[in-house]
């Protein structure tokens, strides 16, 4: 029998969705607002604003009501054309990602891949980058299936220096690691709501600079429901071309304000410092991690199973025992590693739940 | 200064986001569950499976986490290819936008067109198929910018007989008028989370059949998010193959077993009386409406305003003094008609209401 103070839904230790705060969640609960009201645009304008804050960035920002995969699709369709050159920088799934879909949009497209739990480093960049002329770099900063993060500050130099078009997947990182568009001279970038945005599944952000502008102009390949030309018309006009996910816009909006109450350097330093005591209390278990401390993500550990314990009776204890749902490996590190979420509207208390639970999962099926 | 008694929100009777119920908002406040859980999965395909009931068939179902203008581009994305003959039956903006979808995939379109509050008749659609041989016709079943319907029963049998693909928007008929895929042959169809589906906007519907999949197998269009391809194949294993809106999947499910049980008859029969009892009031108030009786959509109604009141006023009156959300017209209708929803979670006291508001407003403005 379940006990009385159980919740019924478990709590999430997993790279998105991730918890979402009280206020949000009443949020989500209200009655939806007329997208084209005064009202919705009002917020809608704020929410937009507040995530330029985010990205760092003067640029636009559009709110698609979308999967990252989606602003994934979309950060290709509007600025590549078949036969460009692209250079996608690969380290995990979501990598892989970019580059299968610029290779549906007829793009030539080179990869540049590292080992799970590697990053690429700016020598390597450098040397691919020396071998063609490429159109465009696709790269990501926190790879959610490995829980590495590429050196943005130190990678995004060498794209502008070659003169291609950086197209960045912020997903996990945006707003739990440093992200400087305009700094870092990023181009495109793009983002999820399920991540550090402490709401729920359903949008997706696109940042899209004054070269990604000038890529559009000259892009051939379709693009309607993702187009910037519709969205940046519409963002003129306060609102979005197509009826949006009101209730998430509202909940955005809500979310996007306590994190500019908490402030970016807090939100950033909270970030770094539950990674840090994270793996910390890891390797007090004895365990191995994917990622070295170098190139760590502040958003997501992955973690090596001790022998002889399998990674599904981890996740099956984790949930049976302590009512928390930690993730499995993707692809061809199913059952190698197992993942552990500390992004958004996360604090030292989880992790410390966190890690409690795994010491007494791992006690009960040594 | 604001009554205690006014609602936060104004009562939306635009054609969508439509009201919602308290228990779907209440499933909207929950913590959003992993999407990779089995818990969601079971969610996500008895949503799923309710789809099929309501759209009378046994065609697969994706749900997308998106508006139905991006199951509008999936549509096209993934059964024509540039330089198919696409013929679009135009009668209004949402005819309009499946045209200008097929524009950009390179189609040759041919567009068959009505004046505003006109439906295409059997005899031009087989006058139109008899000039060409088209891969596909796309139309609209209830147009939203007009109050229209086409009568779909009449229209697909020609279709059929032509040998072409037919692509339907069923976004605002769906859940309020009878669609029968399966019974009429319909080949692709879509619909939205904030019309019938008494659930705020970030979902959409696209349902296919096998002669669909066929024109997919041929399709060389790019398309990734929402490429049936992947789509049919995270149905297989219960899911979908990119993060979707749990949230909003779990209200979905809810709100759709709240169908179920009120039965599909009586959510026809409802939807046609309150649109019989909308109209009827609207008459004796000696307003002329858009659309004849024999093609009046039973989820939106458009009116004409009375000579020398403006539509504007008619809106603002209407939200200040009642709470009350209608529409204007859309492009060339804009300030020209205003448009009155009664599709979803609507009752006839919600009727009497908007009426009885409109007779106040009028007097008001007269």
């Amino acid at each position: 029998m379940a006990e009385l103070t159980k919740q019924k839904h478990p709590f999430l230790m997993i790279p998105g969705p991730t918890p979402v705060p009280q206020d949000v969640l009443a949020a989500l609960a209200e009655h939806p607002l007329g997208h084209r009201s005064p009202e919705f645009s009002k917020i809608f304008m704020s929410a937009t604003e507040k995530l330029q804050w985010l990205g760092q960035t003067k640029n636009d920002v559009f709110i698609y009501t979308a999967s990252g995969t989606g602003a994934m699709e979309g950060a290709i369709a509007n600025t590549i054309n078949a036969g460009d050159k692209v250079l996608c920088l690969v380290i995990g799934v979501f990598g892989q990602r970019f580059a299968d879909i610029a290779k549906i949009y007829g793009a030539d497209v080179t990869m540049l891949s590292a080992e799970p739990g590697q990053c690429i480093s700016p020598e390597q960049l450098k040397e691919a980058l020396s071998k063609d002329k490429f159109k465009a770099v696709t790269l990501t900063h926190s790879e959610t299936s490995t829980g590495t993060a590429n050196d943005l500050k130190a990678l995004m130099p060498l794209i502008k220096e070659a003169g291609a078009l950086s197209i960045v997947d912020v997903v996990t990182s945006l707003g739990c690691m440093d992200v400087r568009m305009d700094d870092w001279g990023i181009d495109v970038m793009l983002s999820g709501s399920q991540k550090g945005f402490m709401i729920p599944p359903g949008l997706s952000f696109i940042y899209v600079s004054d070269a990604a502008y000038k890529a559009k102009a000259q892009c051939k390949s379709p693009s309607y429901y993702f187009c910037w030309t519709q969205s940046k018309k519409a963002l003129g006009q306060n609102t979005t071309p197509y009826t949006p996910n009101v209730s998430h816009i509202v909940a955005l909006e809500l979310a996007l304000q306590m994190m500019v109450e908490e402030g970016l350097e807090n939100i950033l330093e909270r970030h770094s410092r539950l990674r840090d005591k994270l793996r910390d209390g890891l390797r007090e278990l004895g365990l191995s991690l994917l990622t070295d401390d170098s190139s760590a993500s502040a958003a997501i550990t992955a973690i090596y199973p001790p022998e002889g314990i399998a990674v599904p009776d981890i996740r099956k204890a984790f949930q049976q025992d302590h009512n928390i749902v930690v993730a499995n490996g993707q692809k061809t590190l199913k059952d190698k590693i197992f993942r552990m979420g500390h992004l958004g509207f996360v604090t030292d208390e989880n992790i410390e739940m966190g890690l409690n639970a795994l010491k007494d999962v791992l006690a009960k099926l040594s």
